[in-house]
Protein backbone atom coordinates (compact mmCIF):
# COMPACT_ATOMS: atom_id res chain seq x y z
CA UNK A 1 0.00 0.00 0.00
CA UNK A 2 1.33 3.56 -1.03
CA UNK A 3 -0.26 6.27 1.05
CA UNK A 4 0.53 9.16 -1.21
CA UNK A 5 0.27 12.83 0.99
CA UNK A 6 2.35 15.65 2.52
CA UNK A 7 -0.54 15.57 5.09
CA UNK A 8 0.05 12.53 6.22
CA UNK A 9 4.18 13.10 6.50
CA UNK A 10 3.65 16.81 7.95
CA UNK A 11 1.34 15.42 10.51
CA UNK A 12 -1.77 17.94 9.39
CA UNK A 13 -3.51 14.82 8.74
CA UNK A 14 -4.34 11.20 10.20
CA UNK A 15 -4.21 8.50 7.80
CA UNK A 16 -7.48 6.49 8.34
CA UNK A 17 -6.75 4.16 5.56
CA UNK A 18 -4.44 1.43 6.51
CA UNK A 19 -6.22 -0.05 9.23
CA UNK A 20 -9.23 -0.28 7.30
CA UNK A 21 -7.63 -1.82 3.87
CA UNK A 22 -4.99 -3.98 6.29
CA UNK A 23 -8.48 -5.64 7.29
CA UNK A 24 -10.29 -5.75 4.16
CA UNK A 25 -6.84 -7.39 3.02
CA UNK A 26 -6.84 -9.71 5.81
CA UNK A 27 -10.76 -10.69 5.00
CA UNK A 28 -9.67 -11.70 1.46
CA UNK A 29 -7.14 -13.78 2.33
CA UNK A 30 -3.88 -11.22 0.90
CA UNK A 31 -1.91 -10.43 3.56
CA UNK A 32 -0.37 -6.62 3.53
CA UNK A 33 2.97 -6.97 3.10
CA UNK A 34 4.31 -3.40 3.29
CA UNK A 35 3.35 0.04 3.36
CA UNK A 36 4.76 3.09 2.33
CA UNK A 37 3.93 6.98 3.46
CA UNK A 38 5.53 9.30 0.66
CA UNK A 39 5.25 12.99 -0.39
CA UNK A 40 3.31 14.31 -3.22
CA UNK A 41 6.68 14.25 -5.69
CA UNK A 42 6.26 12.90 -8.85
CA UNK A 43 9.72 10.93 -8.93
CA UNK A 44 8.98 9.51 -5.41
CA UNK A 45 5.10 8.59 -6.90
CA UNK A 46 6.83 7.00 -9.58
CA UNK A 47 9.71 4.85 -8.29
CA UNK A 48 7.43 3.74 -5.79
CA UNK A 49 5.36 2.37 -7.78
CA UNK A 50 7.58 0.98 -10.40
CA UNK A 51 9.22 -1.07 -7.06
CA UNK A 52 6.09 -2.28 -5.41
CA UNK A 53 4.73 -2.95 -8.40
CA UNK A 54 7.63 -5.08 -8.80
CA UNK A 55 7.71 -6.84 -5.95
CA UNK A 56 3.98 -7.61 -4.67
CA UNK A 57 1.15 -9.18 -6.26
CA UNK A 58 -1.08 -6.16 -5.85
CA UNK A 59 -0.18 -2.20 -5.21
CA UNK A 60 -2.88 0.22 -3.69
CA UNK A 61 -2.65 3.85 -3.79
CA UNK A 62 -4.09 6.59 -1.60
CA UNK A 63 -4.56 10.39 -2.18
CA UNK A 64 -3.64 12.93 -4.70
CA UNK A 65 -6.29 12.05 -7.53
CA UNK A 66 -8.42 15.13 -7.01
CA UNK A 67 -8.91 18.17 -9.28
CA UNK A 68 -6.05 20.59 -7.78
CA UNK A 69 -2.39 21.85 -8.81
CA UNK A 70 -1.16 19.19 -5.99
CA UNK A 71 -3.49 15.90 -7.32
CA UNK A 72 -0.15 14.19 -9.39
CA UNK A 73 -0.71 10.43 -8.80
CA UNK A 74 -2.69 10.00 -11.96
CA UNK A 75 -0.25 11.74 -14.24
CA UNK A 76 3.00 10.00 -12.29
CA UNK A 77 1.11 6.55 -12.26
CA UNK A 78 1.24 7.07 -16.14
CA UNK A 79 4.85 7.70 -16.08
CA UNK A 80 5.80 4.71 -14.24
CA UNK A 81 3.69 2.97 -16.76
CA UNK A 82 6.01 4.91 -19.17
CA UNK A 83 1.88 5.50 -21.02
CA UNK A 84 0.07 8.98 -21.69
CA UNK A 85 -2.41 10.30 -19.90
CA UNK A 86 -5.39 9.92 -21.77
CA UNK A 87 -9.12 10.87 -20.99
CA UNK A 88 -11.47 8.76 -20.32
CA UNK A 89 -14.72 8.51 -21.79
CA UNK A 90 -16.45 6.59 -19.65
CA UNK A 91 -15.58 9.32 -16.82
CA UNK A 92 -16.27 11.93 -18.52
CA UNK A 93 -19.83 10.34 -19.62
CA UNK A 94 -20.11 9.42 -15.69
CA UNK A 95 -19.94 13.39 -14.37
CA UNK A 96 -21.86 14.41 -17.37
CA UNK A 97 -24.58 12.49 -16.20
CA UNK A 98 -24.40 13.55 -12.88
CA UNK A 99 -23.92 17.00 -13.09
CA UNK A 100 -24.49 18.17 -16.54
CA UNK A 101 -22.69 19.26 -19.04
CA UNK A 102 -22.57 22.76 -18.08
CA UNK A 103 -20.52 22.21 -14.70
CA UNK A 104 -18.36 20.27 -16.16
CA UNK A 105 -15.37 22.17 -15.52
CA UNK A 106 -11.79 22.16 -16.48
CA UNK A 107 -10.93 21.40 -12.98
CA UNK A 108 -13.30 18.56 -13.15
CA UNK A 109 -12.25 17.13 -16.20
CA UNK A 110 -8.62 16.66 -14.84
CA UNK A 111 -10.65 14.22 -12.92
CA UNK A 112 -11.32 12.20 -15.92
CA UNK A 113 -7.53 12.17 -16.79
CA UNK A 114 -6.08 8.75 -16.59
CA UNK A 115 -3.20 6.35 -17.96
CA UNK A 116 -3.41 5.37 -21.00
CA UNK A 117 -5.10 1.61 -20.78
CA UNK A 118 -6.39 2.06 -16.91
CA UNK A 119 -9.80 0.34 -15.96
CA UNK A 120 -11.89 2.73 -14.12
CA UNK A 121 -12.26 1.98 -10.12
CA UNK A 122 -15.95 3.44 -9.26
CA UNK A 123 -16.21 6.23 -6.99
CA UNK A 124 -20.43 6.62 -6.43
CA UNK A 125 -19.63 9.07 -3.55
CA UNK A 126 -18.37 11.71 -5.75
CA UNK A 127 -18.30 10.34 -9.07
CA UNK A 128 -14.59 11.44 -9.91
CA UNK A 129 -13.07 7.50 -10.86
CA UNK A 130 -9.93 5.86 -9.31
CA UNK A 131 -8.40 3.24 -11.72
CA UNK A 132 -6.12 -0.05 -12.68
CA UNK A 133 -3.59 -0.45 -14.15
CA UNK A 134 -2.58 -4.01 -14.44
CA UNK A 135 -1.56 -5.18 -10.24
CA UNK A 136 -1.67 -0.94 -9.67
CA UNK A 137 -5.08 0.15 -8.06
CA UNK A 138 -5.30 3.99 -7.37
CA UNK A 139 -7.94 5.40 -5.03
CA UNK A 140 -9.00 8.61 -3.35
CA UNK A 141 -7.62 9.40 0.14
CA UNK A 142 -10.81 10.12 1.92
CA UNK A 143 -11.51 7.30 3.60
CA UNK A 144 -15.76 7.41 2.75
CA UNK A 145 -14.70 7.64 -0.91
CA UNK A 146 -11.38 4.94 -0.56
CA UNK A 147 -13.97 2.50 1.34
CA UNK A 148 -16.38 2.81 -1.54
CA UNK A 149 -13.71 1.88 -4.20
CA UNK A 150 -12.38 -1.09 -2.59
CA UNK A 151 -16.53 -2.52 -3.24
CA UNK A 152 -15.60 -2.07 -6.76
CA UNK A 153 -11.67 -3.64 -6.37
CA UNK A 154 -12.75 -6.42 -4.53
CA UNK A 155 -13.99 -8.62 -7.39
CA UNK A 156 -10.89 -8.41 -9.21
CA UNK A 157 -8.65 -9.97 -6.78
CA UNK A 158 -7.29 -13.16 -6.09
CA UNK A 159 -7.05 -14.09 -1.86
CA UNK A 160 -5.32 -16.90 -1.02
CA UNK A 161 -6.83 -18.81 2.43
CA UNK A 162 -7.71 -16.41 5.04
CA UNK A 163 -5.65 -15.72 8.14
CA UNK A 164 -7.42 -17.31 11.73
CA UNK A 165 -6.98 -15.52 14.64
CA UNK A 166 -7.15 -16.19 18.35
CA UNK A 167 -6.07 -14.55 21.03
CA UNK A 168 -5.84 -14.92 24.73
CA UNK A 169 -4.63 -11.80 27.37
CA UNK A 170 -2.99 -12.11 30.78
CA UNK A 171 -2.48 -9.90 33.40
CA UNK A 172 0.89 -10.74 34.22
CA UNK A 173 4.10 -8.77 31.88
CA UNK A 174 5.13 -10.27 28.71
CA UNK A 175 8.50 -11.41 30.15
CA UNK A 176 7.25 -14.06 32.35
CA UNK A 177 5.57 -15.79 29.26
CA UNK A 178 8.85 -15.23 27.06
CA UNK A 179 9.89 -18.93 27.21
CA UNK A 180 6.81 -20.16 27.07
CA UNK A 181 5.80 -18.33 23.98
CA UNK A 182 8.95 -18.96 22.39
CA UNK A 183 8.43 -22.88 22.95
CA UNK A 184 5.09 -23.00 21.30
CA UNK A 185 6.27 -20.93 18.29
CA UNK A 186 9.47 -23.33 17.95
CA UNK A 187 7.32 -26.02 17.69
CA UNK A 188 4.25 -24.46 15.17
CA UNK A 189 6.17 -23.02 12.11
CA UNK A 190 2.97 -22.02 10.51
CA UNK A 191 1.40 -20.23 13.44
CA UNK A 192 2.62 -16.70 13.66
CA UNK A 193 2.56 -15.81 17.17
CA UNK A 194 2.69 -12.27 18.54
CA UNK A 195 3.24 -11.03 22.12
CA UNK A 196 1.23 -7.45 22.60
CA UNK A 197 2.18 -5.94 26.09
CA UNK A 198 -0.21 -3.29 27.58
CA UNK A 199 -0.99 -1.60 30.91
CA UNK A 200 -4.38 -1.21 31.93
CA UNK A 201 -5.18 0.35 35.42
CA UNK A 202 -1.82 0.14 36.13
CA UNK A 203 -2.19 -3.92 35.80
CA UNK A 204 0.71 -4.58 33.50
CA UNK A 205 -0.55 -7.48 30.89
CA UNK A 206 -0.34 -8.75 27.97
CA UNK A 207 -2.14 -9.94 24.48
CA UNK A 208 -0.94 -13.04 23.01
CA UNK A 209 -2.03 -13.62 19.26
CA UNK A 210 -2.09 -16.80 17.37
CA UNK A 211 -2.23 -16.24 13.93
CA UNK A 212 -2.57 -18.91 10.77
CA UNK A 213 -3.88 -20.05 7.70
CA UNK A 214 -3.91 -23.57 9.48
CA UNK A 215 -7.27 -23.92 11.52
CA UNK A 216 -6.26 -27.14 13.45
CA UNK A 217 -2.65 -26.28 14.02
CA UNK A 218 -4.28 -23.09 15.39
CA UNK A 219 -6.02 -24.30 18.21
CA UNK A 220 -3.23 -26.79 18.52
CA UNK A 221 -0.80 -24.33 19.43
CA UNK A 222 -3.24 -21.93 21.12
CA UNK A 223 -4.34 -25.63 23.57
CA UNK A 224 -0.36 -25.79 23.88
CA UNK A 225 -0.21 -22.23 24.87
CA UNK A 226 -2.88 -22.21 27.32
CA UNK A 227 -1.83 -25.38 28.76
CA UNK A 228 1.31 -24.34 29.61
CA UNK A 229 0.11 -20.34 30.82
CA UNK A 230 -1.82 -22.73 33.94
CA UNK A 231 0.98 -25.09 34.10
CA UNK A 232 3.72 -21.86 35.77
CA UNK A 233 0.42 -21.01 37.95
CA UNK A 234 -0.99 -17.94 35.48
CA UNK A 235 -4.44 -17.61 34.32
CA UNK A 236 -5.29 -16.30 31.05
CA UNK A 237 -8.25 -15.08 29.26
CA UNK A 238 -10.04 -15.52 26.44
CA UNK A 239 -9.81 -13.01 23.62
CA UNK A 240 -8.38 -9.59 23.54
CA UNK A 241 -8.78 -6.56 25.79
CA UNK A 242 -11.33 -4.82 25.54
CA UNK B 1 10.36 6.27 10.11
CA UNK B 2 10.18 2.54 10.04
CA UNK B 3 7.15 1.15 11.69
CA UNK B 4 7.85 -2.69 12.44
CA UNK B 5 4.80 -4.94 13.29
CA UNK B 6 2.72 -7.50 12.03
CA UNK B 7 0.11 -6.61 14.06
CA UNK B 8 -0.30 -2.86 12.27
CA UNK B 9 0.14 -4.82 8.73
CA UNK B 10 -2.13 -7.27 10.10
CA UNK B 11 -4.68 -4.59 11.04
CA UNK B 12 -4.69 -5.72 14.38
CA UNK B 13 -3.12 -2.95 16.04
CA UNK B 14 -3.73 0.90 14.64
CA UNK B 15 -0.47 3.00 14.48
CA UNK B 16 -0.51 5.77 17.00
CA UNK B 17 3.00 6.88 16.47
CA UNK B 18 3.43 8.19 13.07
CA UNK B 19 1.47 11.28 13.56
CA UNK B 20 3.02 11.97 17.06
CA UNK B 21 6.59 11.36 15.61
CA UNK B 22 5.38 14.11 12.05
CA UNK B 23 4.46 16.84 14.61
CA UNK B 24 7.77 16.41 16.93
CA UNK B 25 9.94 16.40 13.47
CA UNK B 26 8.10 19.19 12.26
CA UNK B 27 8.39 21.25 15.38
CA UNK B 28 12.65 20.83 15.07
CA UNK B 29 12.43 21.49 11.94
CA UNK B 30 13.16 18.10 10.67
CA UNK B 31 10.83 17.26 7.63
CA UNK B 32 9.26 13.53 7.81
CA UNK B 33 10.20 12.48 4.03
CA UNK B 34 9.14 8.16 4.00
CA UNK B 35 7.38 5.93 6.27
CA UNK B 36 7.66 2.32 5.77
CA UNK B 37 5.32 -0.03 7.66
CA UNK B 38 7.21 -3.54 7.65
CA UNK B 39 6.36 -7.26 9.08
CA UNK B 40 8.73 -8.94 12.00
CA UNK B 41 10.84 -10.59 9.37
CA UNK B 42 14.39 -10.09 9.63
CA UNK B 43 15.75 -9.60 5.90
CA UNK B 44 13.22 -7.20 5.77
CA UNK B 45 14.19 -5.20 8.52
CA UNK B 46 17.72 -5.24 7.56
CA UNK B 47 17.13 -4.56 4.19
CA UNK B 48 15.00 -1.46 5.23
CA UNK B 49 17.31 -0.38 7.82
CA UNK B 50 19.97 0.02 5.10
CA UNK B 51 18.16 1.51 2.72
CA UNK B 52 16.70 4.10 4.71
CA UNK B 53 20.26 5.17 6.85
CA UNK B 54 21.77 5.53 3.22
CA UNK B 55 18.94 7.56 1.91
CA UNK B 56 17.89 9.81 4.95
CA UNK B 57 19.42 12.38 7.41
CA UNK B 58 18.11 10.24 10.37
CA UNK B 59 16.06 7.25 10.57
CA UNK B 60 13.65 5.98 13.41
CA UNK B 61 12.60 3.17 13.95
CA UNK B 62 9.59 1.75 16.38
CA UNK B 63 8.66 -1.63 18.00
CA UNK B 64 10.34 -5.02 18.08
CA UNK B 65 12.08 -3.98 21.09
CA UNK B 66 10.36 -5.97 23.92
CA UNK B 67 11.46 -9.18 26.01
CA UNK B 68 9.82 -12.36 23.51
CA UNK B 69 10.54 -14.22 20.55
CA UNK B 70 8.95 -11.63 17.65
CA UNK B 71 11.02 -8.99 19.70
CA UNK B 72 13.84 -9.30 16.71
CA UNK B 73 14.93 -5.21 16.23
CA UNK B 74 17.84 -5.19 17.78
CA UNK B 75 19.39 -8.61 16.36
CA UNK B 76 18.89 -6.90 12.93
CA UNK B 77 19.82 -3.49 13.41
CA UNK B 78 22.72 -5.42 14.34
CA UNK B 79 22.97 -7.31 11.30
CA UNK B 80 22.24 -4.09 9.38
CA UNK B 81 25.16 -2.63 11.22
CA UNK B 82 27.46 -5.46 10.68
CA UNK B 83 28.42 -6.14 14.17
CA UNK B 84 27.64 -8.19 16.95
CA UNK B 85 24.37 -8.04 18.88
CA UNK B 86 26.35 -7.40 22.93
CA UNK B 87 24.86 -6.63 26.63
CA UNK B 88 24.85 -3.31 27.38
CA UNK B 89 26.37 -2.51 30.87
CA UNK B 90 24.29 0.53 31.23
CA UNK B 91 21.11 -1.02 30.23
CA UNK B 92 21.85 -4.48 32.80
CA UNK B 93 22.70 -1.13 35.83
CA UNK B 94 19.71 0.26 35.04
CA UNK B 95 16.91 -3.18 35.27
CA UNK B 96 18.88 -4.13 38.70
CA UNK B 97 18.54 -0.68 40.24
CA UNK B 98 14.90 -0.21 39.39
CA UNK B 99 13.66 -4.01 39.74
CA UNK B 100 16.53 -5.73 41.71
CA UNK B 101 19.08 -8.85 41.00
CA UNK B 102 16.88 -11.32 41.79
CA UNK B 103 13.93 -9.92 38.96
CA UNK B 104 16.68 -9.83 36.41
CA UNK B 105 15.47 -12.84 34.80
CA UNK B 106 16.69 -14.16 31.06
CA UNK B 107 13.70 -12.84 29.35
CA UNK B 108 15.09 -8.87 30.59
CA UNK B 109 18.06 -9.87 30.12
CA UNK B 110 17.02 -9.88 26.29
CA UNK B 111 16.13 -6.54 26.64
CA UNK B 112 20.07 -5.61 27.33
CA UNK B 113 20.93 -6.08 24.05
CA UNK B 114 22.16 -4.22 21.63
CA UNK B 115 24.60 -3.83 18.51
CA UNK B 116 28.07 -3.26 19.55
CA UNK B 117 28.78 0.44 19.87
CA UNK B 118 25.12 1.89 20.37
CA UNK B 119 24.02 4.36 22.56
CA UNK B 120 21.14 3.72 24.90
CA UNK B 121 17.95 5.56 24.65
CA UNK B 122 16.61 6.10 28.34
CA UNK B 123 13.11 5.19 29.35
CA UNK B 124 11.77 6.13 32.32
CA UNK B 125 8.48 4.47 31.97
CA UNK B 126 9.57 1.16 31.81
CA UNK B 127 13.49 0.50 31.95
CA UNK B 128 13.81 -1.18 28.47
CA UNK B 129 15.99 1.35 26.69
CA UNK B 130 15.81 1.86 23.17
CA UNK B 131 19.00 2.56 21.47
CA UNK B 132 20.98 5.02 18.78
CA UNK B 133 23.49 3.39 15.86
CA UNK B 134 24.91 6.49 14.35
CA UNK B 135 21.46 7.79 12.55
CA UNK B 136 19.33 4.89 13.30
CA UNK B 137 17.28 5.34 16.42
CA UNK B 138 15.25 2.34 17.63
CA UNK B 139 12.48 3.28 19.69
CA UNK B 140 9.69 0.88 21.29
CA UNK B 141 6.06 0.32 19.87
CA UNK B 142 4.08 1.27 22.78
CA UNK B 143 3.19 5.20 21.84
CA UNK B 144 3.65 5.84 25.72
CA UNK B 145 7.53 4.58 25.94
CA UNK B 146 7.92 5.39 22.38
CA UNK B 147 6.84 9.34 23.10
CA UNK B 148 9.39 9.51 26.34
CA UNK B 149 12.07 8.15 24.24
CA UNK B 150 11.82 10.97 21.79
CA UNK B 151 12.87 13.59 24.74
CA UNK B 152 16.26 12.14 25.47
CA UNK B 153 16.45 11.43 21.30
CA UNK B 154 15.87 15.29 20.37
CA UNK B 155 18.82 16.90 21.98
CA UNK B 156 20.90 14.53 19.15
CA UNK B 157 19.13 15.69 16.21
CA UNK B 158 20.42 18.72 14.53
CA UNK B 159 17.33 20.64 12.90
CA UNK B 160 16.91 22.99 10.28
CA UNK B 161 14.48 26.00 9.60
CA UNK B 162 10.88 25.24 11.18
CA UNK B 163 8.02 25.08 8.41
CA UNK B 164 5.02 27.05 9.45
CA UNK B 165 1.90 26.51 8.13
CA UNK B 166 -1.24 28.77 7.25
CA UNK B 167 -4.62 27.61 6.67
CA UNK B 168 -8.17 28.93 5.35
CA UNK B 169 -11.18 26.79 4.56
CA UNK B 170 -13.81 27.75 2.31
CA UNK B 171 -17.20 25.63 1.99
CA UNK B 172 -17.59 25.36 -1.61
CA UNK B 173 -15.65 22.23 -3.39
CA UNK B 174 -12.01 22.54 -4.16
CA UNK B 175 -12.62 21.81 -8.39
CA UNK B 176 -13.92 25.36 -8.40
CA UNK B 177 -10.41 26.84 -6.54
CA UNK B 178 -7.95 24.24 -8.65
CA UNK B 179 -7.16 27.82 -10.94
CA UNK B 180 -6.63 30.19 -8.04
CA UNK B 181 -4.43 27.77 -6.39
CA UNK B 182 -2.16 26.28 -8.95
CA UNK B 183 -1.63 30.06 -10.06
CA UNK B 184 -0.59 31.10 -6.47
CA UNK B 185 1.49 28.14 -6.50
CA UNK B 186 3.55 29.06 -9.55
CA UNK B 187 4.04 32.34 -8.37
CA UNK B 188 5.58 30.86 -4.86
CA UNK B 189 7.94 28.03 -5.63
CA UNK B 190 9.54 27.93 -1.60
CA UNK B 191 5.39 27.66 -0.42
CA UNK B 192 4.17 24.79 -0.63
CA UNK B 193 0.26 24.75 -1.03
CA UNK B 194 -2.20 21.64 -0.27
CA UNK B 195 -5.98 21.09 -0.38
CA UNK B 196 -7.96 18.83 1.54
CA UNK B 197 -11.38 18.44 0.48
CA UNK B 198 -14.07 17.55 3.16
CA UNK B 199 -18.10 17.45 3.54
CA UNK B 200 -19.31 18.51 6.45
CA UNK B 201 -23.44 18.94 7.35
CA UNK B 202 -23.72 17.85 4.03
CA UNK B 203 -21.47 21.02 2.94
CA UNK B 204 -18.51 20.65 -0.08
CA UNK B 205 -15.55 22.66 1.54
CA UNK B 206 -11.87 22.42 1.62
CA UNK B 207 -9.12 23.41 3.45
CA UNK B 208 -6.19 25.39 2.05
CA UNK B 209 -2.77 24.75 3.85
CA UNK B 210 0.74 26.57 2.83
CA UNK B 211 3.76 25.38 4.32
CA UNK B 212 6.83 27.20 4.21
CA UNK B 213 9.91 28.34 5.62
CA UNK B 214 10.20 31.45 4.65
CA UNK B 215 7.58 33.29 6.80
CA UNK B 216 7.53 36.49 4.46
CA UNK B 217 6.65 34.39 1.60
CA UNK B 218 4.37 32.12 3.72
CA UNK B 219 2.67 35.64 4.71
CA UNK B 220 2.78 37.06 0.78
CA UNK B 221 1.49 33.75 -0.98
CA UNK B 222 -1.02 33.33 1.60
CA UNK B 223 -2.76 37.08 0.90
CA UNK B 224 -2.29 36.73 -2.65
CA UNK B 225 -4.69 33.41 -2.22
CA UNK B 226 -7.47 35.10 0.30
CA UNK B 227 -7.12 37.99 -2.42
CA UNK B 228 -8.18 35.77 -5.42
CA UNK B 229 -10.85 33.71 -3.40
CA UNK B 230 -12.73 37.49 -2.97
CA UNK B 231 -12.26 38.19 -6.46
CA UNK B 232 -14.02 35.21 -7.93
CA UNK B 233 -16.69 36.19 -5.20
CA UNK B 234 -16.26 33.42 -2.58
CA UNK B 235 -16.11 33.59 1.14
CA UNK B 236 -13.05 32.02 3.04
CA UNK B 237 -12.39 31.60 6.71
CA UNK B 238 -9.44 31.50 8.84
CA UNK B 239 -7.55 28.17 10.44
CA UNK B 240 -8.26 25.00 9.70
CA UNK B 241 -12.16 23.35 10.52
CA UNK B 242 -12.68 22.59 13.17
Amino acid sequence: MIIIGDEILSGRTKDANLNHVALWLGGLGISLMDVRVIPDVGDVIVDTVNECRAKFDYVFTTGGIGPTHDDITAENVARAFDVPLVQSEEAVAAFIKEIGKENFTPARARMTMVPEGAILVKNPVSIAPGFQMENVFVMAGIPRIMQAMLLDIEGRLKGGAITQTRAIHVFEGESFFADVLADVQEQFGTVSIGSYPFVRDKRYGAVFVLRSTDAMKLEEALGQLKGKITDRGSEYFDGELD
